[in-house]
């Protein structure tokens, strides 16, 4: 627990010169998630903030909306390690009448389309479960405020200075004040555990944010922001076909290639005041 | 199929400017892999090379060693959008004998080891199912030649010029000739498919080459590498802490930061040249 770096010994080669010395590296654990005392999933996560992660999944996942939904979470007592428990066995218990989350490998595509697997299928499996309407948000920004967001992500990223090794995750409201920063080794890591904090926090839907991330905008990602209710997704990096496809159907707004002080639009320009 | 970018209507912020073009996106579906005909796995690809996907995923989980493992692969006809084969549901068919993956959750987990989900049981699950040894590969490779991979793999990256939204994976002989190089939307899939052509060209064990990828070196890229019989993987970016584990145990040389004329060498330091 609180394993967030891990000291190793490098060689450091620079041109011709060799040197070794003492690196820190961004810590990377299993983290089994239990819902009800079953596994639900296995993840590869940075230690930490374990809690805010399993609620944020459940909240991607369309099983929780409010903190009310889980009434208890707690690391399995017998999972140990050389005498000592791993704290990397999670088992939350839901609320009476909150649906497990199912766990077989259709649940996302077969649920409303009969095409089988396809991009539209995986759009249709998003709006059937989507808990709040992020079209209807009336959030409007500044593209100068947007084009300041990595940057302030990057001074609340505490472990990466260190690592090199983390990406990161940023909850903005509209005046482009930080609610919360997160990190992880795991790019949908490093949201699920901000969407947690959030449902925690009693936050949800988290309308008129903005959600930035460190890497690139995946389906998944905009999966997540839809799932919370956040109007805007924001991304340094370059979005794919799929997360621009639902970010247009869902009504959120998704820029890409955050960079200096330009960017790119995608979907729900016209949140976005030039 | 073929679908590895789409065209987008985009909004460009340029400090005080606007203007709209079109721009090409890295293709993101759905592809299900099924075995024997049964669901094993979805994942998010970049359409193309999707029956190098598919066996080298079964590669990476231990399924399979070789291309006669495999007797048949084909898109499921059944999976049609629009009176069109949707191309994202493929059908494999092993050999009599071949063993099909196991899927539930804790299969790579609790097969050797009392601790319950832990790091130390990761590395545990890749030993036992591992087909070769890396330990005693003879590579040795020059410093300076594994600083020039990175401009290599960019060069030979097709789509990430257009789009900027792939992931690359490139394999390299001792002498720095590029093999193969495989984008993706997915970090784990541009490697799966690059194992994939391997596997289906008989060339498993990949003995004495030096595996480069994109971004960053977790420890599912490091298991792949060890389950192909990759001696060496080079990343751009930094390596997770249970990346570095895996490695030193495996007997695997892992090198991060790999740039300009500098780079660390976390692991199997013995195979580099400085």
């Amino acid at each position: 627990m609180g394993r967030v770096t891990v000291q190793r010994k490098v060689m450091r080669v620079r041109g011709a010169g060799v040197s070794h010395r003492v690196d820190a590296l961004a810590a990377e654990e299993p983290l089994e998630i239990r819902v009800n005392g079953r596994p639900v999933t296995i993840t590869m996560r940075t230690p930490g903030h374990d809690f805010d992660l399993a609620a944020g999944f459940l909240v991607s996942e369309g099983v929780i909306g409010s903190a009310d939904d889980i009434i208890a979470m707690r690391y399995c007592a017998g999972a140990v390690e050389d005498g000592m428990n791993t704290y990397n066995v999670l088992d939350l218990s839901l609320a009476p009448g909150v649906e497990p989350p199912d766990t077989s490998l259709e649940r996302n595509f077969y649920t409303t389309s009969s095409c089988g697997v396809c991009g539209k299928a995986s759009l249709d499996a998003v709006r059937t479960v989507a808990r709040w309407e992020v079209a209807g948000d009336p959030l409007r920004v500044d593209a100068e405020l947007v084009a300041a967001l990595p940057d302030r992500l990057r001074a609340a990223q505490r472990v990466f200075d260190r690592t090199g090794g983390l990406h990161a995750a940023g909850l903005f409201d509209a005046s482009g004040a930080a609610l919360c920063v997160r990190e992880d080794v795991g790019r949908h890591n490093a949201v699920d555990k901000l969407v947690g904090w959030a449902v925690r926090e009693g936050r949800l839907p988290l309308r008129s944010t903005v959600l930035m991330v460190s890497g690139r905008a995946s389906f998944e990602l905009v999966q997540k922001a839809v799932m919370a209710g956040i109007p805007m997704l924001a991304a340094v990096s370059a979005p794919s076909s799929l997360a621009v496809e639902l970010a247009a159907e869902a009504g959120l707004t998704l820029l890409g290639f955050v960079r200096g002080t330009s960017m790119n639009v995608y979907a729900g320009e016209h949140r976005v005041v030039a």
